[in-house]
C-alpha cells in the first residue's frame, strides 16, 4: 500500500476543476496543471438536475417527444381567412407573438401592429381611435400559440387576415400563419401606414385567394421536403428562406398560372412572390408548429415545444409541464443594424419565429447557411459554430434536415432544458430586430440567446413534479 | 572562411529535394532529413517553362486576359432558331462538343446525337438513313465553339433548334446555346427515340418561342448576377444548377404569363422548367462563354479559354495561341452509376460544359456545393479540396463569384498552363457520364481531369513563339 507521504516524493500530476484559484498558484510556482472548466449549474438547480437526469423516465419521455416531432408530415393544404380557418378567432380577437402580454406591458412593434390590425379590420378609424380602442378592454388579446398559430415578429394575426393552414395527418392537428408580407414598412414590425394596409388588403383580396385556388388545386405541399431540400441550398429557413422561398415558387406557379382569374393578377401574385425572400419563413413557422405540438404534452418529458418573445418578454413551454409558460424579460439582440439605425433603436427580441430553432432549424442548422451572415453578422466559422454547440443540449438529430458542411449530419433538435441548465449554454437563435418605437419598422438582424431563468424555472417544476409522485 | 571538414564536425541540417533514394539512405541510419517534394516539369517542359515563367509579358497578359474574363456582363437578349441567330448556321451544317471530329472518329453518343438531329431536322427519315447521310459527305460538322457556341455532352445543334442568345456588350461578342432538355432520354446523350424528337418540336414550338417573347419582354437578363447568387445556395453551375434554375424561373414567370398565349402552354413552360434541375446548365455554359471569350486572344497569355470534349478527343485553346486546338484522347469518368450501368457502360469525356470549369466555376467552385457530392461522388471536404487545389493554377479569384464555405473568397479563375505543367496539377471537371453506344442516354456523373499532352504541347508552342520574336 502507498504511504501519503510517497505521493509527495514522486511527480505531480495536478487536475484543477472549476475555479482556478489554486491552478493560479501552481502556475506561479512553476508547477505544471491541468485546468478543467466546471460550474455549478445554472440557477443553483444541482438538486432539480439530479432528479431530471437520474430518471430514466425523462429520457423515455424525450426520446418519444422527439421522435413525433421527426414523424409528423405537415402539409400546406388550404389558405383562408383566420376568422374562418382559426377555431375559435372572432372580430374582437387579436393574436400577438410571444407568451401572454397586457396592452400597458406590450412594446413599441407590438402596439403598433395591434393599432394597424384595428385599422385593418375596421374597428378603428384613425391611429388615436385605435390606441384608445386597444387600451379600452374591449379588445382580447391572446398569444397565436393558444390557437395554434405562429407570427413573425408583431405576429399579429386579425380576423380578416389570410392565413396558411398547415395539416399535419399523423398526429391530427392543423396550425396557422400569416402571409409574409416582405421587407420594409410592415405590420409585423409595427409599421401601420396606409401602404401598409394597403398591402394587407391587397393580400386580402389577391394573394390570399390566389394561392388558396393553387394549393387546393395541387392537393397541399408536403413542407419537411421542401425545407430539407432548402437546407442543401444554403437555407437555415429563420432569416435565409431565399431557396425554400424559390423552391414553393417553382411548386406552385403552375396551379397559380391555372387557377387565376386574370393573367393581371397571376403575374403579380409571382411577382409579389419572387419580390420577398422571406416569403417562406412564416410556412416554415407553421411546419415548425406542426413538428413541435406533435412532441408536446408527453409527461416526463424535458424538451422545449414553445419559444417565443412578445416584445417584452421571452417564454418557453416544455412537453411535460403542460401548457404553462415559463417567462423572463426578453433580451436585446447582436447584430448588424441597416443604415442610419444602431442598438438603441432596436426592441428587444420580438417574434414566435424561435418555433424554428425548437425544431432544429434557423439558428440551429446555420451551419449550412454560411451566406446568412451578410444578413445577421459573424462569419461563415460563426455559423458552423452555432450549429456544432447545439448537438450538447440536444436529444437527437433530424435525419430529413441534413447538413451538408457536417458531412450530412442530420440538424440538432429537441432542446433538453436538462442539459441548458446544467451546461450553462443557451439555444441560439437569429432573428430581425425591431425599432423599439410604433409605426417605423426592422432596423437589423442578428443573433440573441433566451434567458437563462425560463430553463431554470421549468427544470425546478418539472423535478418537483417528478418528485411529487414518487 | 570555414573549412568543407568543419561542415561534418557540426550537426547537419540535411535537406532532400525530389527523389526519396538519399533521403531513405540517411533515415536508416537515423539521420534526421526534411523532405521536399519536387519533380521534373510535365513533358520535359522545363526549358519551355523558363521561357515562360521568366517573360513579364507572359503575367502582363495574363492579367490582362482574366481581367477581361471578370469584366465581361453577360446578358440573356433573346431565344431564337439557331439558324437565324448563329452567323453562317445553316440547314446542312451540325454543330457538336468539343474540338474537330470526323464522323469516322466520333464516339456513341455524338453519333447518336448526330443521327437524332438529322431525323429531327426531317433530313432523314429513319435512323439507317441517318446514319448513310451522315457518312456521306452531305452534312457538315464543326465544334460549337467556332460558332461561339456551346453544347453540353453531345452538344449537337441544328438549324431548327432554338438557342439562348447571351450578348455581352462591352466586348461585343454574341454567344449561343441550346434549352436543356432535362435528364433521362435526351439528345444531347445520345438517345434519339420518338420521345427524343418530340421533346425537341415541343422546345422547338412552345418553350422556345415562350421564352424569347419574356426575353425580350424583360429587355434580357443579367446573367453573372444570377450564377453569383446561385454559387451561395449551393450550385456551382455545372452540375448543380438546382438554385440557379430556380432563380432563373422566379425572374421570368411573370413574364411568362402577361406575354403566353394561353394558360395552358404557359403551365406547360413553368412546369417543363420546374421539372428540370439542370434546366440552367446551358444558360451558365453560354455565359461562360462569353466571359471565357473576353479573354481571348491576348498575345503572350498562358490562360486556358477553352477546355472541351467531343467524346473521343479532348481539347483546349489557349489565349495567346490563336484559334488552334490542343487535343489528346479524352479520359474516363470517376464517378457514381446509375442503378444497372457500370465503368464498362462509361463513354468518355464529353461536351463543352468544362467552359464553367475554365470560367472559374462548375469543378472550381465545388467548395460551395458540398450537396453535390450526392450526385457525382465524394465527400464534402472533396469538394473544399478540389477548390483549394484550383487557387495553385488560376491567376485570379472572381470577387463577383464568393463561396461562402471559403469566408467568401472568389472562386479560382484563369487556368495558366505553365502552373499546371509546372505542378503536375490538371483542372478539375465535374461532369455528366454518357453510354458509350448510341441512342441510350446518360448512366452517371463524376469528376475527371483533362490529358495533360494538351496543356504541355500549348506550353512549347507558346514557349516556342515567344523565342521567335526573341
Amino acid at each position: 500500500m502507498t504511504e501519503v507521504s510517497d505521493l509527495f516524493n514522486s511527480p505531480l500530476h495536478i487536475i484543477n476543476v472549476g475555479a482556478d484559484l489554486f491552478a493560479d498558484a501552481l502556475a506561479t510556482q512553476g508547477v505544471p496543471v491541468t485546468r478543467v472548466t466546471w460550474q455549478p449549474s445554472a440557477g443553483n438547480s444541482d438538486a432539480a438536475l439530479s432528479v431530471l437526469l437520474g430518471d430514466p423516465r425523462v429520457d423515455y419521455a424525450n426520446q418519444e417527444a422527439v421522435q413525433r416531432m421527426m414523424a409528423a408530415r405537415p402539409r400546406l393544404v388550404d389558405v383562408r381567412p383566420a376568422g374562418e380557418a382559426i377555431p375559435g378567432m372572432h372580430k374582437h380577437l387579436l393574436l400577438h407573438a410571444g407568451p401572454p402580454i397586457t396592452w400597458e406591458r406590450m412594446s413599441g412593434p407590438l402596439r403598433g401592429a395591434i393599432m394597424g390590425a384595428l385599422l385593418y379590420e375596421g374597428l378603428a378609424l384613425d391611429i388615436g381611435a385605435a390606441e384608445r380602442l386597444a387600451a379600452s378592454g374591449d379588445i382580447a388579446f391572446a398569444p397565436c400559440h393558444h390557437y395554434n398559430a405562429v407570427g413573425p415578429m408583431a405576429g399579429v394575426v386579425s380576423a380578416s387576415m389570410p392565413v396558411q393552414v398547415i395539416e399535419e395527418p399523423i398526429y391530427g392537428h392543423r396550425t396557422f400563419s400569416t402571409l409574409n408580407e416582405g421587407l420594409g414598412k410592415v405590420l409585423r414590425y409595427g409599421a401601420n401606414s396606409p401602404e401598409v394596409l394597403t398591402k394587407l388588403r391587397w393580400m386580402e383580396q389577391v394573394l390570399g385567394p390566389a394561392l388558396a385556388r393553387a394549393v387546393r388545386a395541387m392537393g397541399g405541399i408536403e413542407m419537411k421536403n421542401m425545407i430539407a431540400q432548402a437546407l442543401l441550398m444554403g437555407d437555415e429557413c429563420h432569416n435565409r428562406n431565399k431557396a425554400a422561398t424559390s423552391l414553393f415558387l417553382r411548386e406552385v406557379a403552375p396551379y397559380l398560372v391555372e387557377t387565376g382569374t386574370s393573367t393581371e393578377e397571376t403575374a403579380s401574385v409571382l411577382r409579389f412572390i419572387h419580390g420577398n425572400d422571406h416569403f417562406f419563413v412564416n410556412l416554415s413557422m407553421a411546419t415548425c408548429k406542426a413538428a413541435t405540438l406533435a412532441a408536446h404534452g408527453m409527461r416526463f418529458s424535458s424538451v422545449v415545444t414553445t419559444m417565443a418573445r412578445n416584445g417584452t418578454d421571452f417564454g418557453i413551454r416544455v412537453s411535460g409541464l403542460g401548457d404553462r409558460w415559463y417567462v423572463a424579460p426578453a433580451q436585446l439582440i447582436k447584430g448588424l443594424y441597416f443604415s442610419g439605425f444602431s442598438e438603441e433603436d432596436a426592441n428587444p427580441d420580438i417574434g414566435d419565429s424561435a418555433i424554428t430553432e425548437t425544431a432544429g432549424i434557423g439558428g440551429f442548422a446555420m451551419a449550412t447557411a454560411p451566406a446568412i451572415v451578410r444578413f445577421i453578422g459573424g462569419t461563415p466559422a460563426d455559423a458552423l459554430q452555432y450549429t456544432s454547440e447545439m448537438y450538447d443540449i440536444t436529444v437527437a438529430e433530424e435525419s430529413q434536415y441534413q447538413l451538408p458542411p457536417l458531412s450530412f449530419r442530420g440538424s440538432p433538435v429537441g432542446i433538453d432544458i436538462r442539459q441548458v441548465v446544467r451546461q450553462h449554454l443557451l439555444p441560439i437563435i437569429n432573428t430581425g430586430i425591431a425599432h423599439r418605437l410604433p409605426g417605423i419598422g426592422q432596423v437589423g438582424a442578428g443573433v440573441v440567446r433566451p434567458p437563462m431563468e425560463c430553463f431554470v424555472a421549468a427544470a425546478h417544476d418539472l423535478a418537483a413534479s417528478i418528485q411529487g409522485e414518487g
